[in-house]
């Protein structure tokens, strides 16, 4: 059963619409169908499902094409269904994190037929679970074609309402300190590797993160052990600790440099890198027509976002959406009315 | 069904018909019966059933009374039944730990009829598992007289057919490590736990434990990290790291000693204590005469034997037993058939 879903009714209504039709990650199916529904009964819009994910295109012959992203998946629930409205805020799941920013980006589909510059819009799957099932990362794969000739790509992330530009970029790799197995009550015949791992965390400890600025925007990088493991039993001196760090790193470095970095502040030891993705520069030079457009102070973006996946596609790319992003995953997350309405308006006023 | 336990075949026959009757921890039952109903047959003998536990007592009413005990449980299988003879060494699953020192100790219940000194055999359930199901410890709780009257505790752990004496102490602790979490993107934001372990883990390989010497026996004490658990998940900075320590101690401290010890060097940290057991003195003023009988040389034990049961009891015990302690729960455990033979023969005399 597909549920309407009225394009034509207030971002307020449309959010809490939205909310109520839950579609945590791997469950979209129900809420692609509907979008799909709304956005192909719109003639100006040439409409492509791909997996759970939609993507729908003016084709206006403007000389410029901007892309509009939000993706369709939340967390799971927790104990924030249905929607409420209060307090100036719609509260539920995936209000902030992003159904706010959808309903914005549908309602621009619906209400702008003839925008002053094509739109691509894109409502994907899968974007809070792991990379290979990301939708946007699906469509790049398969029809390239159909994000890589936007000049700017807004994506809808929670940003205070405001731009967020750019994103950083990710490493994690494992240290690994070898030891030499024992018994305990003869410790001295081995090696203790949890012992010795000692100088792998007062390396960290002591290590000072850069802070690179790029465009005036500043990147503050970090370098953080997020899990420690070392025991083979109660009574055995361990062989081995793994020490797993997360390198958050400004865009300026490839993830080649990334990499390097890391290995270098370790050189005695094995890193096993086990996940790297470069961030995205905010590009500042291609973006600030929007920026000043939008009225909008820029700060850097801090965490990774699919702005990196339009990066890679050679398309700048922006983090712009209602909601608080401190608010994202919480079990009270809202986004206020204001946001919806302010995000809504000034869109609509930069594309009409 | 119980299997019929031929007390008057030779002891290499006997180890082979232990190994393979299978006993793991908690599946003695079987066994049990047949060394009940063995020892039954045996009208020198009084016997007392203690759960999967049995008591043999002679009752001479001579001037001393010895105690000769075997923990009848295995670690689990690994491959290594049925049992194997083969290069002189009895091979399979508990030979070494300690089906060997059972059946030397079975022979002696059955063949010395009227030893020069009284003796209590005791065979026992589960000393491989927790504390709190070690037989044992249930007999000693439930009928500590059964126990207690004995001047002297042999306790038939594989000792390479020498006499160890004593042993060491237990302490394990948790030492906790605070901090506060933050999203990796914003690290600065946060306390690292892990990187503040550092400091424990220096100070662990900084240490240098003692070495205690009593009665000319030393007893290398150890303190050892046996695990580190530290992380809430890739993109959090984690807001608490756990050290697990071990603390082999020597017997000259009790376990209050032990722990004041652990706690005073890691002042500015809670410790959690989560087990601490105290070890046993050698007593080689009580004990010497039996090692002068035998022509062995003590040697310090170093681990956790249940002659500390016996020391709080107040009775001085010793480890002696066929097979190479480094064996037990190897796969490849055996015990060589010289070592049966021999402790056999020695302790033989000594009853005789």
């Amino acid at each position: 059963m597909t549920h309407p879903l009225d394009l034509t009714t207030d971002v307020v209504t449309l959010t809490r619409a939205l909310v109520d039709l839950p579609s945590e990650s791997g469950r979209e199916a129900e809420l692609a169908d509907a979008v799909e529904a709304a956005l192909r009964a719109l003639p100006h819009l040439t409409v492509r499902r791909v997996g759970n994910s939609v993507v729908a295109r003016t084709g206006l012959g403007r000389a410029e094409r901007a892309l509009i992203a939000g993706h369709l998946d939340t967390v799971p629930a927790a104990g924030n269904l249905p929607s409420r409205l209060a307090d100036g805020r719609v509260h539920g799941l995936g209000a902030c994190d992003m159904k706010g920013g959808v309903a914005v980006a549908l309602r621009l589909a619906a209400r702008i037929p003839a925008p002053v510059r094509d739109v691509t819009y894109v409502f994907y799957e899968c974007e809070e679970v792991e990379g290979d099932r990301n939708g946007l990362a699906h469509i790049g794969a398969e029809c390239p074609t159909l994000l890589a000739d936007a000049a700017l790509a807004i994506l809808m992330e929670p940003s205070d309402a405001g731009v967020e530009a750019g994103c950083q970029g990710i490493l994690t790799a494992d240290i690994v300190v070898k030891g030499a197995r024992a018994h305990t009550a003869r410790a001295w015949q081995g090696v203790n590797a949890a012992h010795r791992a000692a100088r792998v965390l007062q390396r960290l400890d002591d290590h000072t993160p850069d802070r690179v600025v790029i465009d005036g925007l500043e990147y503050r990088e970090g370098l953080s052990a997020v899990a420690v493991r070392a025991g083979v039993a109660g009574n055995v001196v361990p062989d081995e600790c793994v020490v797993t760090v997360n390198f958050r790193f400004a865009p300026s470095r490839s993830e080649e440099e990334a990499e390097a970095y890391v290995r270098g502040l370790f050189p005695e030891y094995e890193v096993r890198v086990t996940e790297v993705v470069a961030g995205a520069s905010p590009h500042l030079d291609r973006i600030g027509g929007f920026i000043r457009a939008l009225g909008a102070e820029p700060r850097a973006k801090l965490g990774w976002t699919d702005v990196a996946r339009f990066a890679a596609l050679g398309v700048p790319a922006l983090n712009y959406g209602p909601g608080d992003p401190s608010l994202a995953h919480t079990a009270g997350e809202y986004v206020p009315v204001e946001h919806l309405e302010r995000c809504e308006t000034r869109l609509r006023t930069w594309l009409s």
